[in-house]
């Protein structure tokens, strides 16, 4: 097996601002990564998103896994062919998904999740979901599959696994008329189980799906 | 396990022609759908691509299966923000997948294929796949998932579900001096095994996979 190699103390290489081109993100993702460019890059942290694409870059890699973001899902209006190698889409518009954004297969089994991030720092609002991924991973339940939320904390620090059927019973109760509209973080801290840093993958969290799902 | 419930009678949902969006393909395939389009859609049979869209549309609606095909993967290079829910995508190109384009969680397994039809009549050429694909089909046996693809010629009107472990030998071998660059139509129909058109819904590919893999 062909061993990976991370760049020593090293952030994801910097794509110059002129050719870097966001591949797979939504329009608000897309806003917020033109914000964060305009404050100057180089100084963010990585994104949750980028370090679980980096984390399954590494499964990939080293076959522990195979799981992978899924591209957003577009709605092409207008194509021009200048040649057909080199088709270019002038008019598209954002969907919304119909599932979670990753999914895969891993010892086995299929897995299924999505991932937050929140600055909030007392809990995650329902917002961040929508109701096709809620009833995605019903179905994932039922079909015996793996499904989970990778969420963090930002100001904390904190990040955790915390399996679909709390996020799912959390949005049941917020649609009767007195639920509330957010997952606390206290629960999450004590019903979720936190994802260590460490080294490669940075954000290892395989390790704690083999804590919950297969011990 | 639970029984499975077919509804009765009734079509799956049809898309008025003037409201059709090609949400989800390639460039080759968006030219073949506008010529399709110039020369009468409604005269035209159904894509394999459109059938397991729509197999997987009734598996998911019936809780059978959660089964979906991934986006295309874009290059979004400029968007325009007229206003923040109506971002326009004005330029972007198409980008080589990194896996098969179909996977899901089926009977507590992870599934995962691709679908290809040919109007050769004696052979599916093998660069209807890219190497992607097929160490994406590697990795996903090593991981113990199902992979296969299915395959139809649409001349004989015959649709087969072919284990990946096939197209992946006929593929190791096209890479040596002498291997031939397609898996023969012969082949293919005597280990591949035959989707029956059925009714609903129209490719009922899962039956074929209750067969070969749960059986």
């Amino acid at each position: 097996m062909r061993k990976i190699r991370y760049p020593n103390g090293k952030q994801m290489p910097d794509t110059p601002a002129s050719s870097y081109v966001p591949e797979r993100m939504k329009a608000n993702e897309f806003l917020a990564m033109m914000q964060a460019k305009q404050q100057g890059a180089a100084n963010r942290g990585m994104t949750l998103e980028e370090e679980v694409n980096e984390s399954n870059q590494y499964y990939v890699a080293q076959e522990i896994a195979a799981v992978h973001k899924k591209p957003t899902p577009l709605q092409i209006v207008k194509v021009d062919y200048p040649s057909r190698s080199a088709a270019v889409i002038r008019e598209a518009y954002f969907r919304q998904p119909s599932t979670t954004d990753y999914n895969g297969v891993y010892r086995g089994r299929y897995i299924d999740f999505e991932a937050k991030e929140t600055r909030n720092q007392t809990s995650l609002p329902l917002k961040n979901f929508h109701e096709h991924q809620i009833n995605h991973m019903r179905l994932v339940h039922k079909q015996d599959g793996i499904a989970f939320a990778i969420i963090r904390f930002t100001m904390q620090a904190e990040t955790y696994v915390l399996d679909a059927s709390h996020v799912i019973r959390f949005w049941d109760d917020a649609h009767q008329a007195d639920g509330r509209k957010s997952i606390p973080y206290a629960y999450i801290a004590k019903n979720g189980h936190r994802i260590q840093e460490s080294y490669r993958p940075r954000l290892d969290y395989l390790s704690v799906i083999d804590r919950c799902y297969f011990s």
